[in-house]
């Protein structure tokens, strides 16, 4: 049991980061590309950049936030309707249990022996179709505050890395170049060692991360682009 | 089963109907409101206002795709290695169902009755591993599609509300009373319906859902005029 929680901890770090850094590495660098299109000093495009990160950061977090909240309020409505159920309904909940076995191949017998030994505690006889009957496993208290954390630096570290480019050129088409360089190359990394913590193979990874990347910021630029130019 | 199913489908959807748009009526507005406080002009904040949502909605959906994908191959790779533990070590599985049992206060005529009628079929052994020693239900294989178009779509909606404000006002300023009036009205709406269907209490999940949209507005704000301050 140790094992499985520190396995499924990691997991949800893993999934944080990966959520926040993904965004963090594309759109603030995709919204700079919008605008150095359509603008012509890079202060604006530092200014929304950074206006940009604080909003995503505090946003996203928050977002994590109420995300892991929602699955912890969840888990606990159907917690209470497990707990009515077995204590209005136990004969149908028995029979539920023995429906469930009888799908893995129990016997009559063998689902009967289950069903009465479970009734016999009515605490785990709830977290046994908490577990089972719903596929739903008690969530970490601190997933919230953690997912928000996670999701929020991660957003932050990503989105300062494609601005910097702003601050070291004179103008934006420079700084575009500069930062789309330093973006690729930052996306590639995080896509690679991403897809070598989930197992997948790291260097197709990399390729679908940038590619993804290079995506929104390309979608940006031109409707900027195009947008500045029809109203300017 | 049927039931169960249909339940944390629509449980996926709103999960991630509440990530779009909680980020998207939430970042291209505190943007927006950034922006108004440091350039003069509406041209400029609906140019970014525009190239956010676009990178937003594209980086957005394609990270809940990524994060749908990494679920089903996470299932995939804890599936493999079920499959090889119950070929390769069967009697430490075995023990491992006997003590998982034992918790739920099974005894040992129990334990090993259930034991011996699950090895018999090994493909049903190891789907009862992962949804009872792992916790783990087998993803929806449409999941990572709908995410990534659920996701996108509220994100855009979501961010389209406020910047509209700035389409029919003259200064940055106007345009950003405006649209904190709309955005306000909007959050507000949004967190009470998403409070109602998560089960939570309406009125209060309305609030919360609004100051974090107005935090995460007012930190943009005050950053993005700071750096203007320091830097012209």
């Amino acid at each position: 049991m140790q094992h499985t929680e520190k396995h499924l901890k990691s997991s949800d770090f893993i999934t944080d980061t990966v959520i926040g850094m993904s965004d963090g590495l594309t759109v603030p660098f995709a919204l700079a590309a919008g605008l150095s299109g359509a603008v012509s000093s890079n202060m604006i495009v530092i200014t929304a950049g950074i206006a940009e990160i604080v909003a995503g950061c505090i946003a996203m977090g928050l977002g994590g936030y109420l995300a892991g909240k929602t699955e912890q309020e969840h888990y606990q409505s159907e917690y209470n309707r497990e707990v009515m159920e077995v204590e209005t309904v136990p004969e149908r909940e028995k029979e539920e249990i023995k429906e469930i076995f009888a799908e893995y191949g129990f016997d009559e017998e063998g689902q009967t022996l289950l069903a009465n030994q479970l009734a016999k505690d009515k605490t785990k006889w709830v977290n046994f179709m908490m577990k089972f009957e719903l596929g739903l496993e008690e969530p970490n208290p601190n997933r919230a505050r953690n997912s928000a954390l996670t999701i929020g630096l991660a957003y932050f570290v990503g989105g300062l890395l494609p601005l910097t480019a702003y601050f070291f050129t004179s103008t934006p088409r420079e700084g575009l170049l500069v930062s789309a360089l330093i973006t690729t190359i930052c996306l590639f990394i995080f896509g690679y060692f991403k897809s070598k913590l989930t197992g997948q193979s790291p260097w197709i990874g990399g390729l679908k991360v940038t590619a993804t990347g290079l995506v929104a910021a390309a979608a940006a630029y031109f409707v900027a682009v195009s947008f500045d130019k029809i109203f300017n």
